[in-house]
């Protein structure tokens, strides 16, 4: 038995999805920027994607620009409110101390072209205070970017509250909703969002295409510069079979979300349920205000890296944390923001399901965990010493 | 009959490169970034791909970085030889007045931000003097960026003698090889280049996917901030499905890249043939310094985009110019830089051809563009009156 639980990190293309896809990657291979037929078909299949796209997240299509993923949404959109700071003057940046690296390092790099980054505390739950946005705006904020909901912890952020704070203020809002999209109601209005960052491959979608949100009236500056696609604001050859994937998976998520996500639900919960015993273990994050599917935990005593790989050897593929991070020997900034001690968080398992899975597979890793975590322990002098000291 | 004749805006996806991503699009979706089994059979597929690039074009896999395309590739090489630049106090960037807008842009970008940018003169042959870029070198210098091969007119660059000139003056060099990879002989050492940027749809791999060959030993600047794909300098997850698609329509494009040239080359010279005695016709660029399969004429008195339209109507898919610009009233830059009259340059017609084209489609246009020019200069004023004035 294979148990995918890194949902997370990446997800299964949908049948759906590949359908879409295909006649793009076989009849229908215009460049939708060419006059003749073969490249104005491709057009209006472009646009009617764009469509689809913008009614699920209840924008204008003219709101909507095509990416090659979530990174490259949330580096222009970040890129877009500093420009427009600097022009007035205003490079002040607030955002949160767990938000994904796409955000951080552009803020780093934003830092040493003179901006000032202000990183708000995300405390134990896991959630940003939105009291906290609010004291830390200044006159020269241009911009506020919190995630909706964290990648390796799960955890949903008040999105509208802070929205309609940034608006009262007139500062812009950036949300990377890479994983929050097709998992939980997304609206832009509801949400008071100047701009959001999308990410297909989070919801079935394919790899290599996202979008940017930029609420109209917004002037977006390129991050690629070239040729006139996408408005003017986004160079390169438009990559319809992605984003006629893209469409239709998103579809998809947004027409069975309920649905799913009571699924989804029930299979965490029973994860949660069969987990939450083992001995001197913790969950991360609030489970109230959380994705469906995103489980992370932390076990004394014992390193995430070989919990992966013994998983992995009884056919349970998970993380400890972000796989674009994978390869660190550092232990999560997100768990580290939220307060878990540095030697524990580095006992970190990310469990994250889909629709896709099982609660078979569910049974299978409540049984596989407590018995990796034990073995590992019975190895471990770090465990050892924890409970040498308890005697 | 549908012929299809405008390679150079994208291509159909092969067969073989179809082939080579569909099992990416299924069952081996992994993120590549994942410490599992899933993850690491992604992973291992992903850097066969990159050997596979890397061998083709005479690079060590490590100076592969895969981007969404050519705009990026572009994008980021000319911001990595700028940044490197800017830290040596050197700010002056060599370029040519008909590069692709990729470049252009980004050079326009630079120069509020305080660069200086020589365009050099591509003369009536469309083709760059070595002699000059040699003169045009400053001690500010940072970069010179010339592209391998037109992508409007076709005519190829003296690219070794260029990258020569710059290797011993210690000037980076870039080239946009977006249009000559797969087409033409590439190899980065016999080139002396520093960076290549390509773009797979351009030799019939898919869309959305790119690579940008850096040197070794050049620090390479990110465009896209986040993840610690692609050695830290590209983030996002990587695409494995179009980098699988993309190493093996190259690999199919290098191994039959003589034999292609010859069939594309036969079908070129026919057209030249057939078309070239059309009144008041001039073929745009040195038909000698060429790639195999592009031709691009201009036609007086009569305006491109109608052309087109009613080419269209005939069954043939043709373009003005770049598909990047489409939609602008302006003739092409690609033109007025090697000197065409901007009337002139209003009836220009590219004709780019592949190896999937058919001797039969070139008869096809050869009947079918002269009866278009000739019955758009029956209805043309600006025809009359340069008829008029002729007699």
């Amino acid at each position: 038995m294979t148990v995918y639980a890194d949902n997370a990190a990446t997800t299964k293309l949908s049948d759906n999805a590949f359908n879409a896809m295909e006649p793009f990657l076989k009849e229908i291979y215009g460049n939708p920027s060419s006059l003749h037929t073969v490249g104005q078909i491709a057009k209006e299949h472009l646009e009617n994607a764009r469509e689809t796209i913008a009614s699920s997240i209840g924008a204008n299509p003219r709101e909507i620009y095509f990416t090659s993923g979530g990174s490259e949404a949330d580096n222009q959109a970040i890129r877009t409110a500093a420009y427009q700071g600097a022009r007035k003057g205003k490079k002040h940046i607030i955002s949160s101390k767990f938000e994904h690296h796409a955000v951080l390092h552009t803020l780093n790099a934003l830092e040493k072209e003179g901006f000032t980054v202000t990183l708000l505390d995300v405390y134990s739950n896991g959630v940003v205070k939105a009291q906290d946005v609010e004291n830390a705006i200044t006159e020269e904020t241009c911009l506020v970017t919190i995630m909706t909901a964290n990648n390796e912890i799960g955890t949903i952020q008040p999105i509208a509250e802070i929205g309609k704070i940034c608006r009262e203020k007139g500062v812009l809002f950036h949300t990377d909703a890479v994983q929050a999209v097709g998992h939980i109601p997304v609206n832009v209005n509801d949400m008071y969002v100047d701009m959001l960052s999308v990410s297909a491959h989070k919801f079935h979608g394919p790899k290599g295409i996202g979008f940017l949100y930029v609420k109209s009236g917004i002037p977006v500056k390129n991050l690629i510069e070239g040729g006139a696609q996408e408005r003017g604001k986004r160079a390169g050859t438009e990559n319809l079979p992605a984003i006629a994937g893209m469409a239709a998976a998103l579809k998809d998520a947004v027409d069975n979300l309920e649905e799913n996500a009571k699924k989804v639900t029930a299979m965490r919960d029973r994860l949660v349920e069969g987990l939450k015993g083992i001995e001197r273990s913790r969950i991360n994050g609030d489970m109230e205000k959380h994705l469906p599917g995103t489980l992370n935990m932390c076990f004394e005593g014992i390193e995430g890296e070989s919990l992966l790989l013994l998983l992995d050897m009884k056919g349970i593929c998970a993380s400890s944390g972000s796989a674009c991070t994978s390869g660190s020997l550092d232990p999560s900034h997100v768990l580290l923001a939220i307060g878990v001690p540095v030697e524990i968080a580095h006992g970190s398992l990310r469990l994250s399901i889909s629709e896709y899975n099982t609660m078979e597979e569910m049974e299978h890793i409540i049984k596989t965990v407590p018995q990796v975590v034990s073995y590992l322990r019975s190895i471990s002098p770090v465990w050892e010493k924890i409970t040498r000291e308890e005697k």
